[in-house]
């Protein structure tokens, strides 16, 4: 696919994220954080407008000479555009995260059909480079993670360390898939991604864009504990948000209950951040396939 | 400039100027028209990436070679663009009408400094050609304007007759200049566009970036009748407007006068397109010149 037509659908896909309203816990057109307000997501998004297109190329370049796409270093690129065009503070780091490896996809596919299948490749081909990349990321975005033993993302060391065991990203992802659910899409062939694009395809037809984007964050969030939550609230408040989700599904989740919920978790800061990643990932998939606003 | 970064502030203007909220009578993030949503504004904004760093490309090569830049070429592609990604009918004509001679001259400057001079040089050495595009351009995006005798933008024979009196854009805008504060803007060396800017620059520092297009917005509608309500609704109903914004202005501007203000022009379909596109204009001046969300 076009280099510019992926990146047109990787920016729209994170405005569209964080315009779907209500969306329970997290930033949204008509809710701004403290520090990090809706503005700041309409600039970080587009700030990563060329490192997208530059995935896409990376992409481009896998299929016809198998050259390896440097998705460690394009998430790092996007990560500091995004910190140059705003200050808000970490707005997009687990969305580039997936958003990266599926831009170059993309550009190595023809058309969505075969896009599961490079994407995976993609991740699979990663290298020792990608992980140091990563690494050197995260205190760029003063983002917030669980640090297991020597996989301290903050602690150079363990730079050091990925080199000595030569762990390459998918290597690393696949540790941290135990605890952080964009890892396990990154290892897992982008299983909720993909399953919840077609969930916003679907319900679009039915109720408009807003609604399938707001239903299908909802539906993940009711069936897969958010592990952002669970870093920074325990796993109880990680599966206590989902039955909640679940209540309110099952109770046809009218407009002012919907409300109640996003006051609930707005107030106790409860954010429910890797179900937002996800569902940008799954909605830029749906436009690469042909949904249109 | 930069291509890319002329292109990222001209999306994000875009972006800003339909998210600030409340902007009386207009679609922001909290109100949607009929037919033309928040989100059409969204993707129309994005689509138009790739024709703003083509606009600024050209504006290096003008820099450069004293090659022409494709002034009605490029707002044709942005409406094609538009048009293509989303299904709300027109968000964005007039905008790019001045975003596209705007983005040239970023290209075609080493700072903002001489992004004034360099966009009245661009829209001075127009050419019949891009009056032309121009003209081809208004049918596709469906665009409501006043048809003043042989310069009908509806009927085909009118490009005949501009070829024959071998009328440039600019010679064109200058006819419209009477009646439209766009082509005012595009042939009187973006007065407004620059005046505005500033105003949000410094509204920014002491409100905070939504109050300050907000009220940017309002001053500018409160001193010069809004064109497009002109044409739409009467001479009189601009003026009303004006006159009605500038009450609001001197009372102190509450927020429930505002909001009353917003659900008024909105009931009565009166929106102020032009001061809007304008804004956008400011507000990419502003990124241009520094302004960071």
């Amino acid at each position: 696919m076009d280099e510019d037509y992926v990146a047109r659908c990787a920016a729209l896909a994170l405005l569209l994220e964080v315009s779907a309203s209500p969306k329970p816990g997290n930033v949204d057109r008509h809710h701004d954080f403290a520090d990090t307000k809706y503005e700041h997501f309409l600039a970080s998004a587009v700030a990563a407008y060329p490192v997208f297109r530059t995935a896409a190329a990376d992409g481009v370049r896998w299929a016809q000479e198998r050259r390896k796409c440097r998705v460690g270093k394009l998430i790092r690129a996007a990560v500091e555009e995004s910190m140059r065009w705003q200050s808000g503070g970490n707005t997009h780091f687990g969305s580039f995260m997936l958003l990266i490896p599926l831009a170059a996809a993309a550009g190595a596919s023809s058309d969505a059909s075969s896009l599961k299948a490079r994407s995976e490749e993609i991740m699979q081909r990663t290298t020792v480079e990608d992980a140091i990349e990563l690494y050197k990321a995260f205190p760029r975005a003063r983002v917030k993670v669980r640090s297991v033993g020597w996989l301290d993302v903050l602690d150079p060391r363990s730079q050091d360390e990925i080199r000595r065991r030569e762990l390459t990203l998918y290597d690393v992802l696949k540790i941290s898939a135990g605890y952080d659910a964009i890892s396990r899409e990154l290892t897992g062939g982008f299983k909720l991604t993909f399953k919840y694009a077609e969930i916003i395809k679907e319900k679009t037809i039915q109720a408009g864009l807003n609604a399938a984007i707001v239903r299908a964050y909802l539906e993940m969030l009711s069936a897969e504990p958010d592990t952002f939550v669970a870093m920074k609230f325990g796993e109880a408040a990680a599966t206590g948000v989902s039955k909640r989700a679940r209540l309110l599904l099952a109770a046809g989740c009218s407009d002012e209950e919907l409300q109640r919920f996003d006051e609930e978790l707005l107030r106790a800061r409860i954010n429910p951040g890797a179900t937002a990643d996800i569902t940008a990932a799954a909605i830029f998939v749906a436009l690469l396939s042909g949904l249109r606003v």
